[in-house]
């Protein structure tokens, strides 16, 4: 296959005008002279943070739904996700059945009660010792990411014991004080879930996690719906930690694409309005946020490079993940996505 | 005079070592190519935001307290410094009576109940339409800078006929959201009076006073004594906005350099506690920072160059309030703090 005069973006080496020949993987790209170009080629997106689109909820979905949920994160440019759970009695964790090569995110239940946002607080619970003790209730190969709360009890055996099975820790749904914060940060949890929501806030006699967020080094997630925080907000972190320190997810349900309406997130009812998931009480709910809009978003809200947004959209969360993804070069896999000026999705390649 | 062999500290020039010879003014600087000094010159110290020192207050000070706070300031080695009102009737203001050269800060009556901190709610009221207005209770050469929350009714007119008057607007004792702070910021006054106290918070669906602090080009007043924001915040603010948007204050008031005890500040009682001094409700209550302290506690928290520490300390506050100091060049009067290696004051020259 062969891509000719297109605006290569790649988050090392930046973007030019070429030429990729490719089949599963990248096999030859030969720079051009011009700058005039047919399209915009970005790495294809990874989204390590999705509860669900098209009325598919992870919680609930058969394998046909998942390979629908596959299909339908092709048609948003997403190559690699996440499907996400929500809080949920431990057990219930068995019934998740994965097809082919989809790995989970865990969002809770090891979750902060006074933080817990849109989970169920009933079945909240300290990690247990180490995560075989989770074996018992799912394949640990089907988990790849874990969201904790650091404050938790038992928190650095858990934690511990995820990293030797090559399993991510996020910081996430956390009352963590700063001196918390920065304790897991210096031992090397250096992930945040979508901050800064359902985070201990920023305060100037305690940073908190949120504070902990902007001051420690720490690689966050963003939902740069406008919702989840202002454009200003993300700004702001875009501005404090730069680029190589975020990673675009939508954390968007099972209502994404669909009407307004009522919709379930777990066991939990949420009401959709003007696209936006609130439980009865009000809080927010995940998102509606379709990772086509996200990057629109995020380079709207920062005014950042082509080479930036495909660090935040796709290399950083690949990397963090350690998968081989997110850029455009020789010998890389050939997951891209072909944009158009106004970051439209002209057409996914290789999925 | 002579000053050999020092290391000259410049907020531009940065450090090097070098021989100053002076009478009123800066005559002649050598460069020596030595890199041992015997001692570290720097710019003498400003303090635009302080009440009170040693049982001295801005609000009941006579002429003659008022020439000893001179003298006590000098021992920090602070040569400029704008003696500080709190909230009062806006009559009382004709009670105070300035010697010489010192100009004031007004700290209220203009700013905000619900941020009001450690000001008697009852005096406070919204800025008059003009600055005229204040000159019935106030002579306006003595006022050099007004804290007013811009949330507040005619703000827009009476700021700027205090710019005509030369007088500076800071912003503070606010609860304006993000709209209000950049709207004004976006008209010029880009002044906050002891970031981030007695400000609107930062939220991530509005940055308030605080995140609009952060987020726009603001100049800062930091209390940097450990008791109003975390060492880490100030740190935080130092890593965010950069030396060149801080200024130091100590927002210290009589009890500063005097035991533990019981004080007023203005009409409200203050109790002072392992010196820190609070209102009766636990509310902050201005700090007993002497400046001398200061300057060890920010370069402590941020790790910050001492070329830096000229900048936050002396140089910024001139710049900002239009008086020619805080530079060691020639031309620039000889106001000088003389220290050692642990920033213990030796001497303050020319005071």
């Amino acid at each position: 296959m062969l891509l000719e005069n297109v605006l290569i973006v790649d988050p090392i080496d930046g973007e030019y005008v070429g030429t990729v020949e490719f089949e599963e993987r990248i096999e030859i790209i030969v720079k051009t002279n011009k700058s005039e170009y047919k399209s915009i080629l970005m790495p294809a997106f990874v989204d390590p943070h999705i509860h669900g689109i098209m009325g598919i909820d992870t919680m609930t979905a058969s394998e046909s739904d998942f390979r629908k949920f596959i299909e339908y994160e092709a048609y948003e440019g997403v190559w690699y996700f996440l499907p996400t759970t929500v809080t949920c009695k431990v057990e219930g964790l068995s019934k998740i059945k994965l097809p082919g090569d989809l790995k989970l995110h865990l969002e809770g239940p090891f979750i902060s009660k006074k933080r817990k946002g849109a989970h169920n607080e009933d079945y909240l619970i300290a990690p247990p010792y180490d995560v075989e003790e989770l074996s018992k209730y799912i394949d640990l190969y089907d988990v790849k990411l874990i969201t904790v709360a650091p404050e938790l009890d038992r928190f650095f055996d858990f934690a511990q014991s995820c990293v030797k099975k090559d399993i991510r820790i996020s910081l996430g749904h956390s009352d963590a004080n700063f001196e918390i914060a920065r304790k897991v940060f210096e031992n090397g949890y250096n992930r945040i879930t979508h901050f800064p929501n359902a985070l201990s806030p920023l305060h100037h006699r305690d940073l908190g996690m949120v504070g902990a967020g902007f001051y420690l080094d720490f690689t966050v997630e963003i939902i740069a719906d406008g919702v989840h925080s202002s454009p200003e907000f993300v700004d702001l972190v875009y501005k404090i930690k730069g680029p190589e320190r975020i990673i675009l997810v939508t954390d968007s349900i099972s209502a994404t694409g669909l009407k307004d309406g009522n919709y379930m997130l777990g066991d939990l009812p949420v009401k959709v309005t003007d696209g936006k998931a609130h439980l009865e009480d009000g809080t927010i709910a995940g998102s509606t946020l379709r990772f086509s809009q996200a990057i629109k978003n995020f380079r709207k809200f920062t005014g950042c490079s082509l080479k930036e947004l495909a660090m935040v959209s796709s290399y950083n969360a690949a990397m963090d993940l350690k998968i081989k993804g997110g850029r455009i070069v020789e010998g890389y896999p050939a997951k891209f996505v072909e944009l158009n000026d106004e970051l439209n999705i002209i057409k996914t390649w290789n999925f």
